[in-house]
């Protein structure tokens, strides 16, 4: 098993608002993708879609303020069965997002790019959390020629 | 042991294009770091200066158009003895980077940072190769409070 680990800090802002980010769909559509549906309540599934494809994410651990982590449960053979953990904590002025997305099997070449990609979309969430204003799919950086 | 991966695609690029700025100091000045000196022939040792520390990194392969490695020879504690890999093919009009940094003991919170620090400089190599313009500290994002 090999995993995508990520660290975000967030200047001048509480992991309360990180948080509202990551579990309400107007914060998901602001820095993820704008086509999210669905309900964003403990178990619930949410449908986030992309241009060429998308995921299906249960929402199986809620702890406001402090940890969110989804199981997907639809999109890509690769992804199915994976977990990914939302970890946050306040250091002073600063909200820090320990981000984990867990149970690769393989470390195959679309895990690398989904390692970069994430990245960029943690980065789009830290100007929409900071600023309001996100680089949501489909106006995220495009890295891949699939 | 646990590595950070990730994905850049180049539009546009032939590899020699991203090899080149992988392996001379103005190519690696232009993305990394603004303070990069020392000598860039096999078995040399580059310096990579930041704000608040750097890396010396060993050159341990080169293969024009196809690959680079350094072994870290000099920097945080962490870093001593990883292996930074750069892959690079040919994908039609794209040069596609497979990049490994391997060899960490612990997956512990400073390696999750370095996996989205990475992230952003690949983003920022991405923008000096194509536009010759990237994003090389000081002036690259900062996503921590350290």
């Amino acid at each position: 098993m090999v995993d995508i680990l990520h660290r975000t800090g967030f200047e001048n802002t509480s992991t309360e608002k990180v948080y509202e980010a990551l579990t309400t769909l107007d914060g998901l559509r602001g820095w993820w993708t704008g086509d999210t549906t669905g309900k964003t309540d403990l178990h619930d599934v949410i449908a986030f879609r992309f241009p060429d494809g998308g995921f299906d994410m249960k929402i199986t651990e809620l702890a406001p303020g402090r940890r969110v982590e989804w199981e997907v449960v639809g999109g890509t053979p690769e992804w199915i069965g994976t977990k990914v953990h939302w970890d946050l904590k306040q250091d002073g002025d600063w909200a820090i997002l320990l981000f984990k997305h867990e149970g690769w099997r393989e470390p195959v070449e679309f895990m690398h790019h989904c390692s970069s990609k994430w990245g960029t979309f943690l980065i789009s969430l830290k100007h929409f959390v900071e600023t309001g204003k996100g680089e949501p799919a489909p106006n995220d950086v495009k890295t891949d020629n699939w």
